[in-house]
């Protein structure tokens, strides 16, 4: 999983292009296209959103590198697995980060996008098939919101905050699952909790992974050291910036509430344990005397005067109920149960 | 309760209003105005003190915002679970924080409170009806204090005041908190001292989350980055600076106190464990070897010569005692009881 | 203990004034003025040294507000329970720190000192009657060391440098007690070095609360931040920041000595647990399988051919000595015990 | 293996020598030379790389040293043990690092490997023959890549790439190996899985010194705070900068990760022996009261009523086999089994 | 250990003092003059080396602080115990830092050294007699190395070199120690490891406090800030600073390979612990249920129709095996032994 030169699953062993070209008054999605294609449409006075689903096709990557001057390092980044990081170079800004999916509820899957950012198009690239972004693409179209009257730059936030947006999502679920453990744990049941608490601790650690990164890489964005933010957008990243923030707070509460759960669940297993011992150290505690005491009246002795006498019998019996009594009196005193 | 999106849990359905205004010889209060009455009321050579109850009902915040100019991302910041902090926008400062209150001296509830501070106004958000600032309105209305002769920056400081002094009591309670449950396990019962203490380290862990980040937001003020304080406001902010800090310590503090308590209730529990263990084991160490013996001489071998012996049983007895006595003295020179 | 508005323990319900005046060539000691003679006497040519223990006299704070122009906030932070710091007013310095008592060799005790120093004066404000500071005056009054030649910024650091060097008292009797422990687990007596261990956690960490936030406020003092230290006296701080960083490097040793001291003690009791049950493990484990032979002879049937034949007690005593002795043994080379 | 003054393992007795030269149109290689036939080849307009295997003799060292002016610091560095840096000299610059290797995919195998970079040469030093640059070798000879166009800057930066680059294979390796044990644990053999973990942990412990210094090596260089690296190659030691800062949240995730899987393993240890002492438990807690009933019908009293009775037998059953059952029903509904 | 007023162990109650004087050309050692013999003999245009060894002489010390005019605070420091630490006076620079000895193989012993480093002199405290310096005298006045044709400044770098290199002498008899303790938990014996991990702890901790301080003490003197290292002994200087760099990630490493030692002996303590429950386990839970079914034959009722058949008692046995053999097969089923 982090490995450099790890194997990307193929989107049907095919990339997917897409353009979609806007300004105050134009919108244009272009979806069947070829690269060529697509690099010859690009209008330098509008806004030009190249999509790219799946990274195999490599002379797709060959030529937008071409086109857009792309550097070989970036190039290399966005095919392999990368730590989330903003990088400025002459003509474009590079961004790169994890965009999550939670699967049937249960699962995280990671997915690397990359986005490329010049004054009048942004390049996005994808691992796979499908994203979070269909309903953002209507807004566009519909010209909702702000975006039509943006360049790039407002573009690339929106991009991010709807992929940090869906993050929260992501955690919320797990803190559903915390509570859902907790009630458990109270309610008596066991079974699974300790699988079940060490699957979140593990998301927790690979989320972290993707999370805590992206605070550099915005605070880049942020402090305006470079040329591709405008000021007023500037504000936009500042608020991507405080939400990573926060949920890496949510993140270090969530490890703390995770590790509290596990406290709580061998707490609990230990007390289960201990009652079990102690019923056993009751029981063995009182009955072994007992025991001997009649074993020593069974024994084939000729000479053993107690087995003549009449009240042998039942003087033993008071002789052990006194015993067991004054054990379970001294140990109920002692709390034992 | 970490979600951006969480829900509000609503005061009526509805928002409550009201309007304080106030200079040196001054003071109106206005409760049951509408938001555009209000509006209307706000006099520009005064101190308005706007204050929101409930922030269901969009159209007051988009009147209040369209007439503040305040800016979409501070409106979302109002109405989503924020991690507290301080923004300086053009015409105004934005601050936003966690009030607290103890409800049954035994839970904390949480409740966003959020200003927005310009020259001559200052407007506060909070998410339920009811809050700390009773007396203090009192104050402002009776000319006790300095408040009517200062400006919104000390008006400002004076409501973060509040709330932050409020912490105190919040934290001091759980100091009692961990003083009864110390008192409780030296006086030996142990019945639901884990879960209380869990309950501790889990309302902990949320006062550092409402806590910590706030220690970065007052600094922002008091490093005089921003316009909207004055030199002499400063000084003040400075002050909670300062008590924001001291509570981190004591929350580091009682952080480690409530690890200790957990290793003194394990310690405990386990001592009590082991006390149980050595009974069971003295007892059946000794009685084990004891009923082997009787057992010897409950067989029904024809010839076993020691039973026609008229010393036998006795002799049995004198062993038996032997060996039982010598290992209770060799038990307690060990110290096993 | 944390608490802002902790109440002060009262010095028989009144404040002790006491003016120290000095210079070169001239020393005066009042004791028994009031607050407005005191003021009276200040003479601004010398250096006045007033030293006022107990708090709760509001009227003297009101003069010495008064008359020494001391910001409110200032006033708040002498009654009020406050991280030790350093501030910088206009006309003055102000420094909060702990003086800590050790009482009956057992446990710690605290007071808050403040200190106003200006150009002319020093206003030290103490909680309890009663001080490290006695032999110091007699110095003063003999005239020994450098005092006498020095102003107040010297005096300041004197009276630091006193309370400092008491940690190192304070923190000694902690190593020796740390010892003590080590020699009593080596010793193998165990009764009450759990709670013990607690206790001095416990004290570090409410010392690691006093000590730790000092080395912040002299690096105030010694970076030349304030006027009040002149660049000779600058030399003194730094010594005393040396101090100051030595004493948490070995509140941090001992925090590391102590953990090792609870490992240890932990160690030695399960090793005292291990060895409880290995003997009830082994006399178990020989004597049931020989226990349930002699009950195999002890059954009643008719027809048990062994019980007729003569040799069959003592063959069942060789076999069960076979296997008791085998099985010995066997835990021998196991070492078991 | 810390030792500032370990012994390298020889490389047969002997170093072995070897000069590269090249630029856009030339390539030489040189292989059984002498170290003055090779300072004798220098060609001070192409990139000359000099690489010693084996550092044993010391003539040769001596030979460098004085042909290059070596700082003696520079060559005590070269033979010792050392955490990975780069330093400035006037003449050229130093760089060491640990060059790894997996054996047996089992161990892992260390080698310091340092360079001096001079405006037309490269100085690699190596403890033992064998390293990973053979292919690139190749590629140089085959004028592949950009490296014959570049300078020796270029050429320091492809080697750290390739030393980086297998630190990824190491550290994928390890992570196979975490998931193997995770599913080993899964499918319930608990062997050498305790043992395994230990070895990963000590084999991260000993990656992670490797591994963290070079962050701030490299961060030297891409600051441009050195002017052996031209503007052009900065881009280039960022990129291996950002392989590092991968390299070490990875690391710290692996950490994590094992941790976890101890926790795991300790949980399944610790739910075998639970059941163990369930089993045992309720097997003892049953029988034993039994066995003292059978026991007190076996003793031997002349005056038994209940031995002569006919329902005497059957009775006794029915009631030890009443006591067992609840038992049974009892622990079945604590859900001890 | 760490009292800021430790009492020096007596070097047989009195001082012992010796001056080297050296530059190119001469050379001079005296051994047997009183201080003021010494501060006559002091040559401005050589190096004067002044030796104290031995620390209760303080009219010796008043001497030297009289005629070097060295501080108040520099002779307090060289007095008592110290944080390892670089000072600038005026006149001179003052250096303070830990000598370690291995004594008996076993325990290290610290000896406080103190340097004060003028132009033309380096006066050297130290608390005991004997050092880590004599070979290096040789040196000198055999006209070895640089020493000679250096300033003061290099003498100092020397002295530091050496103390820093014994630093190294005693961590790899601690990585030594480790190595042992591995072998010896592989081989199986484990009576003393757990008290030599706790000292290995121990001596970790010290070395610790000892070492961490003087990567801030000698980057002053790498940074330039000081006049008295001129700029061609700065590399030397940071050759130092690179050592304690290197000597802090080894005392990392080798405390996590202590814990992790640790975690290897529990493990091992509690493997065995368990191996024992298991047999018993095993051993009780078989033989329990059988000895209650020979108990019940051991009944004396009258009427007990099996005893008197004859195939009862061969039955019985069958019954028996059977139900032992079963519970086997399920526990070996079980993986229980």
């Amino acid at each position: 999983m982090t490995s450099k030169h790890a194997l990307h699953q193929p989107s049907n062993g095919r990339a997917i292009l897409e353009l979609i070209q806007y300004d105050r008054n134009h919108y244009n999605r272009f979806d069947d296209l070829s690269v060529t294609e697509i690099i010859h449409k690009i209008n330098p006075h509008q806004v030009n959103w190249i999509n790219v689903d799946g990274l195999e096709e490599t002379h797709i990557l060959e030529k937008l590198q071409e086109h857009f001057c792309l550097h070989t390092l970036l190039i290399e980044d966005v095919l392999n697995d990368q730590r989330p990081k903003a990088e400025e170079y002459e003509d474009y800004l590079f961004f790169t980060l994890k965009m999550l999916y939670r699967i049937d509820d249960k699962h995280i899957d990671y997915e690397q996008v990359s986005f490329v950012v010049g004054t009048n198009f942004l390049v996005s690239f994808q691992e796979k098939e499908g994203d979070l972004f269909e309903a953002f693409r209507d807004r566009i179209r519909l010209d909702q919101g702000k975006v039509r009257k943006q360049k790039t730059d407002y573009l690339l936030y929106r991009l991010l905050d709807i992929i940090v947006d869906n993050y929260y999502t992501v955690l919320d679920a797990i803190g559903e699952q915390i509570d859902d453990i907790e009630e458990k744990i109270q309610s008596g049941s066991s079974d699974s909790i300790f699988s079940e608490i060490q699957q979140i601790k593990k998301e927790l650690i690979f989320l972290r992974k993707a999370v805590y990164p992206l605070r550099d890489a915005l605070s880049k964005l942020v402090k305006g050291e470079t040329s591709f933010v405008t000021d007023h957008t500037t504000r936009y990243f500042a608020d991507v910036y405080d939400h990573i923030v926060h949920l890496i707070d949510s993140l270090d509460t969530y490890k703390d509430l995770t590790a509290s759960l596990l406290d709580i669940h061998f707490n609990t297993q230990n007390n289960r344990m201990t009652e079990v011992m102690k019923v056993l150290a009751v029981i063995s505690t009182i009955f072994i005397p007992l025991t001997f005491i009649v074993g020593v009246y069974g024994m084939n002795f000729e000479y053993m005067p107690e087995l003549k006498t009449k009240w042998g019998y039942p003087l033993t019996w008071l002789v052990m109920i006194g015993i067991g009594g004054s054990m379970l009196l001294y140990f109920r005193k002692k709390k034992w149960f």
